[in-house]
């Protein structure tokens, strides 16, 4: 198969998501970055791209307007542009029939997520939502067993995303944008919340309908919430509970899922990412590792660990089938529904939070 | 130091948590049971003490009335009944001049603790409480580093109890007391959620001022609570959260605790008991052991487990140094007023909880 | 069951083996400690009864003399010495027809091993030998296991116990009859590798055949081993190796024993003495927990923490009940052929060694 | 800097290491694969090639014999066949002047090893041995803190690599060349046994002169060894342990090193890969992450794990930067002497074995 001819917005020079994007397009060989407009600054533009010896643009409006011109046009663009920068490439690139790779969260407000919605619905190409936690093995593997009923029927849920780099009032290229609401649209909500709340639903197959929330901005001074701690209502009765922080110090990327059926329980941690933890009401837990995911979404044998890089690797190489034309894993690649869940999630957060934990309906 | 004569109310042939008080009392040689009122079954009262070679009482008024006349009389009592038993015990024998060390939660009903508050306050007698966890070593330097000021001002609090005996509609002796509202006064929430509250108060040195509470009965049918699951705010500007549940599948004892600080973090799990993680802001997570706890509560050199029975053994230690006049200790043995803020966060989180997980004051 | 009256040779004020074993005598209720030569020292000795409130003895050869004649005298007795104390009174208790316990490893010399032996052999009362670690619950369901044939055909097995506080010239109560050779008979081969030796002996159910070792004196100076590296040969063609040091930094009481069939494995660690992992060849590892464990070696609910103290209270208990004519538990005891065998380990290591690894027959 | 262009021998579909490899030099963008031999089977190597879009030869020494002659011919190539197959197209590159980067070990017998040790002497370019686990982070840092005297002298050495794949005579491509003694010269003691050997020696800085061994075919018929048990002695006093096994049943890749001197002490596990545990002697032990890597040798933030192919591609991004001129981390990229030190390893090994376990010296 040949590989898919990628473009780029954002991912200049010392920018953190945009390196992680082309080493897990690179990874697996379905991708060749031809094209970016990597900065807003049109110097750091040129130089970036010449580093990767790339076509470069001095704006992606420039190059959703050539790229389809040209017979060796990209195909795709991945987005990796602070949230408030992802709504006008997607739809100008949707609109140029060009496909979407975006990063999360979907967009920092929803006046954004509903201009991306309208151009997705509009075009011949397909959005992608880069949920990369819930490509890896065993998250996927925790979504078949709960899909399949192990669990029987689902009760509690409890997902977190905890860090400690936000503890202080620090000040950084990728701190500042994260705690910039004009940029951001949320903080720790926003940044990490969605990942949990997206890991949640990937999982379980359930959107809560309600949630009460109590957004705290632990640091003095900062205008975004950098912690926030969230109830859950589903409408099958079951509960839960999102926590994420940005100020929990001593944490690095303290990512967890624990699930309880009334059959049994899984539990994951990214910090053991290879290991989930199976617990029937009768018998023994279970450590499950990679020779039990039924996904195969590896590289290597079980105990090689696989890991971030890997996880977003598998995104990429499910879009490039997709893309290509082989749609049997569709249905698990976040895409637009799971960017509008996340934005519904933020708004219903924020809104509850306001009114003081008042149970707020999620509104997708 | 001459052993203490104890006696027991509950605790007869089957019972759970009175067996477990025996051990703890007799492990450091500090205590000889020599009476008991051991159950409402005269029959079974009257067996037990027998198997234990003790005086028996029909009832704990007789025991009451009876042993403070005695020359051999006992100088304490322990109180190992069903919630809604502690009250009218611990009254008589308070009036009697004869120490309590009462189980938890304090009582049933609000009411009741008011009668044992009044009671203790007329007394020349002392009461204890057995939330046996904040014994443990390594509770006990938790608690020493936030005094001193090593996590430096507490930001973040999240105490969980969570165990899956109660997933089933089962019925036991054990089950069918802890299910009831008029015995147990409270489900989930009181029977574990008060030592997760406990716990978190022990260690921070800080009583939340409000809870927001959504509490659930799992289970078809049951009429208590089964999961609760509480946000708390503290007059510090501190936020928090206690999640207490005996439906998590796969779960025995899950009770652990983390407290962030603007300076470093501390962890502690039951499951590992031994092990205490220190996180400094700057440098490496610590696992601190025994080897490092400064209160020195424990017979064994670090590295040899020791568990529950010993750190209930710890409290008794403790209470029998307190009752022969030393009174080192007395502040880091729970009482009267651990056991009203218990009682606090019951009333408070089930109002909140009725009334939508309004946030409500927590009223000692 | 009326208590069994105990007496104590050793264990006198400041003594660490001592304090455990009565702690342990207590925990059930199974035993009375009635009467001690606590101290080779006379003035210790009778302060240190004094303060247990029991009859003191000068010598343990009076006391054995003393207590058969006396018709409250004791039934059995703990020996606590340091090693080379252990086979005279353990010979004149048996004489005189009273069950002993005596601590591990047997003794310092295969001459006073001998000498017990032919005492026992002689004598209408027991001997039994506190190898606690084989008391834990998950112990004995893991030797279950193998008994069973849930394992298959043991092939591989490695028992380690590692310790780290002789990594300097310490000197102290504890450390120094440990390092003196006249005393000990072995160092860390003796003190600890005799437990690593039982472990696997009582697991696995064999005995190795050939042992080839290699011992240091790590510290320089030290008249003998701190660290014992042994290659095993079983007759069934399984392999294995035991691994005991004092001067491994860091490690408190590193105690684990791996065994692989050609079924499953199981892995056990006393620094997590409540989980043992099962590896079925098919399927994935199990965490099994006392909720699995069938010998019911416990006094609380799974989840409930139970450690060292627990286990050595297993033994006493245990011991109990066979003093009491109950021998359902007599397997499960460790006794004189286990001390045997320790000690024909001690004595096939120490010779390999010299001879530089030669593999060596184990003869007990 | 323009990516190097890349020839590879062997690694034709279907095979495990030649992907890896492949994914590895593409990972960081410093590499492009333009020509192979990828099988010895020319349909197979034709096929493979014009899936990768490779130029593709026949034979290795068609493939040594054109691409020095053309303007864009290789100027590395990655050689991944069997063992017995690493000599011979060694020799002929490195002749050619073309860098070698070579899977281990070295060779299958100690004749080839000395036939690539002569044409490396004799060639401008250089060989690389890919033992990937000692470029992973965490054992970049061990390697630090032993060097800088962090642990004092070393004592004690413990270097393990568990499987369970080959517990059954089981049959597959992978399976059958490594269990067959002329191709692969060894069986756990090459496969495994030389990551092993390589990792301590690597952590360390020193190699171990004696051996004692004891080599098994724990599955009845098999040739080779599956188990290797090695007692290791050093100059310096030290001593030492490798175990490796392929009948481990459970483990997956139970790689790990623990080495203790006598001021502190280091544990990594591949099983937990991104945490190192670093016990001083006096002080709680400290759990090391990549945020105190100061190799530097990471993509992504701390926290967020990386794994098995990071590992192998910070390999091929080192030797990048020495292929391009940059030798400034040219000695922690292992190399011919790390080739011929596990050669040594394996013979003395063997030597050892045949001879019961007498110590043997290791002579690289």
């Amino acid at each position: 198969m040949k590989p898919i001819r990628l473009g780029m917005v954002g991912g200049g020079s010392g920018a953190f998501i945009g390196a992680i994007h082309r080493i897990a397009a690179r990874m697996d060989g379905r991708f060749d970055l031809v094209a970016g407009a990597l900065s807003s600054d049109p110097d750091r533009a040129t130089t970036s791209a010449a580093e990767l010896g790339i076509r470069s643009y001095s704006s992606f409006a420039a190059m959703a307007e050539a790229e389809p011109l040209r017979e060796d046009g990209i195909e795709a663009v991945a987005i990796v542009t602070p949230n408030h920068m992802h709504a006008a490439p997607a739809v100008a690139f949707l609109n140029a029939g060009i496909h979407v790779i975006c990063d999360k969260p979907l967009t920092a407000t929803s006046q954004q997520a509903r201009e991306i919605a309208k151009a997705a619905e509009a075009s011949s190409a397909r959005f992608f939502l880069t949920h990369n936690y819930s490509a890896l093995p065993m998250v996927r593997e925790a979504r078949a067993r709960v899909a399949e009923g192990s669990l029987g029927q689902v009760r509690l849920v409890q997902a977190e995303y905890l860090q400690g780099w936000l503890a202080d009032n620090v000040r950084s290229k990728q701190a500042d944008w994260r705690t910039d609401p004009a940029q951001a649209g949320a903080g720790a909500l926003g940044d990490i919340g969605t990942h949990a709340w997206q890991l949640a639903e990937f999982v379980t197959g359930q959107t809560p309908s309600y949630v009460s929330a109590d957004l705290s901005s632990m640091v003095p001074g900062r205008p975004i919430d950098d912690d926030a701690r969230v109830a859950l209502r589903y409408a099958s009765g079951a509960k839960g509970g999102i926590w994420a922080s940005q100020v929990a110090v001593g944490q690095e990327n303290g990512l967890s899922l624990r699930v309880f059926g009334d059959e049994a329980a899984l539990e994951w941690r990214l910090s053991d990412s290879e290991r989930l933890i199976f617990s029937p009401k009768n018998g023994p837990a279970q450590i499950l590792t990679r020779a039990h995911d039924r996904s195969a979404s590896f590289r290597t044998p079980p105990g090689h660990p696989e890991g971030y890089l890997e996880g977003f690797a598998n995104l990429y190489l499910d879009i490039a089938s997709i893309i290509r034309g082989d749609l049997s894993a569709a249905d698990r690649v976040p895409g637009l529904s799971a960017g509008l869940s996340g934005m519904a999630f933020i708004t219903a957060a924020k809104s509850s939070s306001e009114r003081d934990g008042a149970w707020t309906e999620v509104s997708p």
